[in-house]
């Protein structure tokens, strides 16, 4: 997966935007003439990157995982095709636009007696990696817009999973916009924006903030750390395994769906509190890893040791070393039939709860090719045995079908609605 | 203000302790021999850079300001001064240990029937530039610690604003710790573990999370913008002015708060929903600057003019140019009696309410050596006049007195029990 094209010259936006030619940006600079891009004043580094937003596949999947996320699920309020294919069109240009540092709209004609078309906060940032992927939700493929004959196979509402905790509200909708970006304001921008652009056709359901990246989809990405201060996705796909990326990833059924990806969300709280009085054993063994290294319980707990085999067959007295209810057993793929999935999970704290808790957790994405293979079977073994659920909450599930990536001249409605 | 000491080799962090030589960290590092420092594995750029812990003033006020906050007030649950005087020698270590990008406490010999000193999901980021804030509210200089006779002379809690929309919840507090970092993560791996070094002996009673720096406390760092899209903190007091900090910043009053700072937080909630469906020149006459380049109205909207005098005196027909409503004109220095505050603002956003709505703004922290000359009566003017309240809520207020630095052998404990 070398599908991305970065800029890291340290050159200035528009310098950069310069150096490629009207070419790649004349399909979205309506307008002409007096576009500026931003330019990363505020940039510490002195750089910036972009990432491409036409592909084979949608940007922000394979991707290496960027540092901030805001998710959103939305509800379509309009019953008028052409308004939500219309809006469809309009994002698409905005998504593109946004994902090379500039403002959602040219503005350069605008009058102060105008609203402005972009919000502003993310003027000086650049680009920052900034992905949008786009996916639907198995409401969308009801009677309102005709799409019921080209609903995805595997776009079903997600199953009960018997230890979740729902709040109905953070659940679902009839369709998603995750940005990515290595900059929180650049990703809220987007995501504003996108909003803004879309009043009267959806509205929002629920949103999620995830300020820390929480799992790595490149080799060259070092596994980070969740909430409990373990690794977390030491077995994630990398985007460098083509293979496992083909089987696992993108779907290879029929339609327009044929090489996008079913996004699958759940928004985990962890009870930090009480996982922080648990030993290090207790801890350890809910995992069935070292929390120092990540390295396998039965192995060394030493750097090196974080990729090793698992040793699920190892005894020590009575007991094997590898709990049969820690989150490695249940969730491994040598107990699951091989199967993988791609985590994208982010961290996220959103001060305190009512009791002086803190209010935090793991905002957990998986991209999955066949979800009803992989994620849902995992996801139930888990629900029903994970020796982590005593410190955890399940407060959310959704699914939904994100398309492959865009062609040059089409945009997210076409694709849709053909 | 040179006080800080960055270390910006880009060598590892054991490397950069082990050339410290053992000074520096022989006063925290308890336990001696098998201390090893964080390492930076996941720092992309593969530099750390700390701040030093001990200086005339504390950190974490004209510092650089990072880009991410994580603030928490707790009350004190103990009647015991004791138990509250060793919690803070405990803070103190644990904080100088955090700054340096260590564990918050030795580890090397706990075993695994222990519960970790350090909740370790920071185990792999470094120093990241953190700062650790202390303060104490009013409340604390009541009948429980015999604090009466110390409690400072301006610090009283803080007047009712006229249009305050309050909720108790996030107001005040016993004990205020502000952690500032460059990763979001080492920020709150500092307020949870000094939280949990805390149990039974005080409560969280409400925490904050900043994710986008607001403001620039150096020359060198460039006016970021607020939410509304607009540069904020274009006149803030920058480190470098040390007349200015002397005269706004630090407390001369005699005692312990001598070289301290009063931190004074609002939590403002930001309507952006409101504010996007105003044009560009209702936007502009509220802050009564150029949105673009942050230059005053009638002057250039030219990034040059950021800084230019703003023209009060000039009339466009028959009214002035800078509306005697909008922000610059009740907050300028000139219309205060020459009063300046020193701005440390961040951005937060907290995913959608129940309307759909962004819950987000600004989290307003401002440091004053005599706020009640600087801070409450602009705030009072603010709170009267300012033609941005249509857009805000001001959700919060609280004061703390921040002691200043602490010198060698001394903790936050001693510092303020004498």
């Amino acid at each position: 997966m070398t599908s991305e094209n970065k800029n890291k010259s340290g050159v200035s936006r528009r310098g950069f935007l310069a150096g490629m030619g009207i070419g790649a940006g004349a399909g979205v600079l309506a307008g002409g003439g007096g576009v500026a891009a931003y330019s990363a004043e505020t940039d510490s580094t002195g750089e910036d990157s972009s990432i491409s937003f036409r592909d084979a596949h949608q940007a922000g999947i394979v991707t290496a995982q960027q540092e901030h996320l805001h998710i959103v699920a939305m509800d379509v309020l309009t019953e008028d095709r052409d308004e939500l294919i219309d809006m469809l069109a309009t994002w698409t240009t905005m998504a593109e636009r946004m994902t090379q540092g500039l403002p959602a709209a040219d503005e350069s004609g605008e009058s102060d007696y105008a609203v402005p078309t972009d919000s502003g906060e993310a003027q000086d940032l650049g680009a920052k990696n900034l992905t949008v992927t786009v996916g639907y939700g198995p409401s969308l493929f009801d009677d309102r817009f005709g799409l019921k004959n080209s609903k995805p196979a595997q776009l079903n509402p997600l199953p009960t999973f018997p230890s979740d905790q729902l709040k109905d509200e953070l659940c679902d909708g009839d369709i998603v916009i995750q940005a990515c970006a290595d900059d929180p304001q650049v990703a809220v921008h987007a995501v504003r924006n996108l909003v803004r652009a879309g009043s009267g056709v959806v509205e929002v359901r629920w949103s999620q903030l995830g300020y820390g990246r929480a799992s790595s989809t490149t080799t060259e990405q070092a596994t980070p750390r969740n909430l409990f201060g373990f690794k977390d996705g030491t077995r994630n796909i990398h985007s460098s395994e083509t293979e496992a990326v083909d089987d696992f990833v993108w779907s290879d059924e029929a339609g327009w769906m044929n090489g996008g990806s079913y996004l699958c969300a759940r928004r985990i709280r962890m009870l930090l509190e009480l996982w922080d009085r648990q030993n290090l054993g207790e801890q350890q063994a809910t995992f069935a890893r070292f929390r120092k290294s990540g390295a396998p319980l039965g192995t060394e707990d030493t750097d090196d040791q974080e990729f090793a085999e698992v040793p699920f067959d190892l005894i020590y007295g009575r007991e094997p070393v590898i709990p049969e209810d820690s989150h490695v057993f249940l969730s491994h793929p040598e107990n699951n039939g091989g199967a993988r999935i791609l985590r994208r999970a982010y961290n996220f704290i959103e001060g305190s709860d009512t009791f002086g808790h803190l209010s935090a957790g793991l905002f957990f994405i998986a991209f999955a090719g066949k979800p009803e293979e992989t994620f849902i079977p995992i996801q139930m073994k888990l629900s029903r045995n994970d020796r982590m659920n005593e410190y955890v909450r399940y407060e959310s599930k959704a699914i939904f079908a994100c398309p492959p990536g865009l062609k040059e001249g089409q945009d997210w409605g076409t694709q849709l609605f053909g």
